[in-house]
């Protein structure tokens, strides 16, 4: 045991989350909820317990990263017991934050190895913000690798660092450096502190997005492995410039080299198939830590039934994690699953649905409740449109007069077509804002060319959405 | 003389623009506008005289094309006393209206040759509407043909057709056809003609978009020529699906087979350069017309100095009328001219600017008047992200620590800096917040890699557009 003070010393549970009191819909506050904030409508996706992996341990603590915020948790730690195996998805984005840079390197360094913890603020990116940035991030790692009386392996820091929050500001990394030893110190493994941490990396979020589930693998029928893995939302904020974080940990014992490849493809069935608003931030990043405390055989071949079975796993978990996302859109008063099928590529399939994902007048279409399928035709057919001045490209997945659209219910009643092969149904509008008054809906297109098939989740765009963004700093 | 009737026989004046009244700014009209219904802002860019170009007709009839329109004109025709020179460009959407298919048959079989008139309709956009809505569509091109007493040529139909509206329904055609000769009586050449006929090809349009020039041309310089153009709203709206049209007519001699380049030029630097919500329509087209009835030397190469000249009067002409679309953005309260410069490719800058421009962040944050240059930069960043899965894209356009953000205020005051060579600046926020109470706005981004620039100009997001575009059919 390696942790400077008993982890089960905790003298406080931070939040309980049965005294949270519910709100109207409407209220989103932001920075982390305060408490007694969580939407009566959201507080259905909140766990009232878990099931948590073995040697890990969590915090969520109060710093006061932004000075308005006077008690909401907003330092998140994560310890394993033992140095874990761990990989990282990371921002594409040109312009990323510096615990982004710190973290990838990191990892490259360590070659997957001996990660001890994750440190995770919110209320500040530490986007764009130079070596300064830098600098601040390498110390929130180093000063949560003090918390551990573990000699240096040699291999530098063993911490992943991430921050979320606005853009273009430093951190206040004494403030932060501060409180690290207390964040240490608070660590725990129970149902309340798991739920503390995931709100402790909340921005916009209305809700903490917290799962956990219990998982066999094929070699090992009689262990019983968890995985557990908490996120926070996407869509992007003013004050916070709010970012896609999301933290996966399992105590099933997993080869580091495996890792990256069973996490990238994890996430391009979950986190990289929502779409809020189609901006991608400068600190998105996704975690994955292996710590192998439950025993059994390790999985060290990416042929191995183990690892299909894994893959299978971890790709459902992110799912669920990635929905938690869309669910808490900002403004969203739907959630919407878009199905491309019959396409003759996934590349294809996946740039249809994720185009008509990102579309304004679907997104104000499913907000007024509109079965306007022309809207969603028009997305599809631009889905793969050339640059300006550029020849019109091939696009072998649409075929007009072979695709089909249609609005599956959430409540199981028969689908409702509006058009088939090209041409349009008549459409029941009674039968259409009978579905569309339901929270969930499919939107499902058939391409009539292939086999293949994407999806993507995503939410509507109503006048909320422009109230979260458009409102000015104070 | 070709005409049945003559133009001149007008017996009356559609609508008279100095009796609309004035409304508040937020007043919009979910079909064409109605008389009085130009709010008080917009009513700046309705001209009141203009120079048109000789031996074109126009005129702006009511055919009720939606049953709710009982008086608003829904039917624009545009005759040349002669066979003229035309040319046309056409969405890129694969889902293509009926009128842009028949039309671009045409102007293949014709090369370019021997257009007589162009007849477009609003309230209905003939999209989506299988091969009856081809028959339409050759229908409306045939009967503006018979019009013209004139031996058919064997070239088949020698009109443009356009339709702009909802999608996927069918035209009420007979109600078009039977208004079409009485169209064609009412043609004629005065601004009050021509304002009726801009006005019968919008939709959610708030004011009807117009604009007229003279210019010469090297080779005859004692020669005024004139051009003429109008179009109608980008930002696709429900329950009409809008469309961007556009018409560019001259009384200047250009060979045919000239045109199609020429047209493509101007728009790939005006209507291609534009952008409201990132949507592109099924309907999208902006046709041009030479008639050369105003004499002189024919423009018969690309090389010539007349060609160089005649482009940039056209180019910047698109541009006049491009930007009036932007004027009339659905729900803007902006209008933004976003500038990337010092590229070391124009395609690049022109990518990185449509993405700014296309960003729902950055578009509420104008929206809310917020100098949030930490959205510009992240959609910069995002600009020429890979697809999930596939690795990072190498983008030379990039460099963080060279990247440049300032605001240039439309009052000619000194630039704001608010990122200096990726470092950012101290902003004072109540200069910012001066700047941003201007309606006009320029953002520049300075690349500090290259010589290139790329200019595209958009639009805020505001409420309002989900109010218009969440509206449900009624």
């Amino acid at each position: 045991m390696a942790f400077r003070t008993s982890p089960t010393n905790l003298t406080r549970l931070i939040v309980r989350p049965t005294t949270w009191q519910s709100l109207p819909n409407n209220v989103r506050h932001y920075s982390a909820p305060m408490d007694g904030s969580i939407p009566a409508a959201k507080q259905k996706y909140i766990p009232t317990s878990g099931t948590y992996p073995k040697g890990f341990l969590v915090s969520g603590t109060h710093v006061g990263v932004k000075p308005t915020n006077k008690s909401t948790p907003d330092l998140a730690f994560l310890a394993s017991e033992t140095p874990c195996a761990a990989a990282a998805v990371f921002t594409k984005n040109k312009f990323q934050a510096a615990p982004v840079t710190v973290s990838r390197e990191m990892l490259k360094r360590r070659k997957n190895t001996g990660v001890r913890s994750v440190i995770i603020n919110s209320g500040c990116a530490n986007a764009v913000t130079g070596k300064g940035g830098l600098e601040d991030a390498e110390k929130m790692g180093a000063e949560a690798d003090r918390c551990f009386d573990l000699p240096s392996d040699g291999k530098g820091g063993s911490t992943i660092v991430m921050s979320t929050g606005v853009i273009g500001q430093r951190l206040p990394i004494q403030k932060i450096l501060h409180k690290i030893p207390s964040a240490y110190d608070s660590l725990g493994s129970s149902h309340d502190h798991w739920l503390a941490t995931a709100r402790a990396i909340c921005t916009t979020d209305t809700f903490p997005k917290l799962v956990s589930r219990t998982f066999s693998l094929p070699s090992s029928p009689s262990i019983e492995y968890r995985m557990a893995g908490m996120t926070k939302g996407a869509g992007m904020i003013h004050p916070n410039m709010a970012t896609l974080l999301g933290m996966i940990v399992t105590d099933a014992p997993v080869a580091p080299s495996l890792l990256p490849s069973l996490l990238t493809n994890a996430v391009n069935k979950s986190f990289n198939s929502i779409s809020i608003d189609g901006d991608t931030s400068t600190n998105d990043t996704v975690a994955l830590l292996a710590n192998g405390a439950a025993g059994g055989q390790e999985i060290t071949s990416d042929t191995s039934v183990d690892y299909a079975s894994f893959q299978k796993t971890l790709s459902e978990f992110a799912t669920d994690l990635a929905k938690l996302v869309v669910r808490d859109g900002e403004g969203a008063t739907k959630f919407v699953t878009i199905r491309v099928t019959e396409s003759p590529s996934e590349v294809g399939a996946r740039k249809i649905a994720s185009t008509i994902a990102k579309s304004p007048l679907v997104k104000t279409a499913l907000y007024g409740k509109d079965a306007n399928w022309g809207r969603i035709l028009c997305a599809t057919g631009y889905s793969q449109i050339s640059e300006p001045g550029m020849p019109e490209t091939e696009v072998s997945e649409i075929v007009p007069e072979k695709t089909s659209v249609s609005f599956i219910p959430s409540d199981g009643s028969p689908e409702l077509k509006l058009l088939v092969n090209g041409e349009p149904e008549s459409v029941d509008e009674t039968r259409a804002a009978e579905i569309l008054e339901h929270e969930d809906l499919e939107i499902l297109i058939k391409l009539g060319g292939g086999q293949e098939e994407a999806v993507v989740w995503t939410c509507d765009f109503s006048h909320e959405y422009v109230t979260i963004n458009g409102d000015y700093r104070t």
